[in-house]
């Protein structure tokens, strides 16, 4: 398989350190922008504010090896497939937030996980059964 | 942005044209087998039958550049970020689906909507509002 990823943007969020980065996305966490490249923002015609969309992006620097990993609060250690750690032989994060704001190039959301200049891979219209909730 | 995937499985579907192939995830559709290679076997601990998971794969062969494309049933066309067609810059899939049986680096789930022998990617614990529904 030759399959290499293109970069379509970059997310920016309030988290400039790892430690800083929240544990899962948060439907009302901070407020955080997808910036798309401008060679690709002709590919968001008919995204609007409100609507649900499934965000996949690049967690990089990541040890892509670790297939058996601790849990970060306690009990065994589980399988990474059984696992959201961003460490993954595929480093791709997904998180289904709303649109909050869309204008030139840049969605706000709110709530992802990650890093600071994290590198955007995809936007997909939510479907039926990923519709963010809120928490318990 | 260095980005290149591993693929971890194939999965088996009973489609062996495009034209086949479902245009949606099914949670009722036919029995899907994801096949993990030996290597990634070990990350796969913790998983079980019934739980729900996210299944992430690559769309191989696609047009990564048609950044504006036509709807399949009618209305003006749309940027590919607001479709979930398999032609679009980072061709990868994702699915939320149940696990129905899992042994041995075999998983079986219901109504994956790609080609037999499709790359697999990675398998994600679905997190709240990800979670299966049936259909309308």
């Amino acid at each position: 398989m030759k399959a290499t990823l293109r970069c379509i943007g970059a997310i920016g969020t309030p988290y400039h350190t790892l430690r800083e980065c929240p544990r899962n996305i948060d439907p009302e966490g901070p407020l955080c922008e997808l910036r798309i490249d401008e060679r690709y923002t002709d590919g968001l015609d008919g995204l609007s504010a409100g609507q649900e969309i499934m965000v996949l992006y690049w967690f990089e620097n990541v040890d892509r090896e670790l297939l058996v990993q601790q849990r970060r609060h306690s009990g065994p250690p589980l399988g990474v497939f059984a696992l959201r750690s961003p460490a993954r032989p595929n480093p791709i994060g997904a998180a289904v937030v709303r649109i909050e704001n869309i204008a030139g190039g840049r969605i706000e959301v709110r709530g992802l996980d990650c890093l600071d200049g994290t590198p955007l891979l995809d936007i997909k219209p939510a479907m039926r059964g990923e519709k963010p909730v809120k928490r318990d």
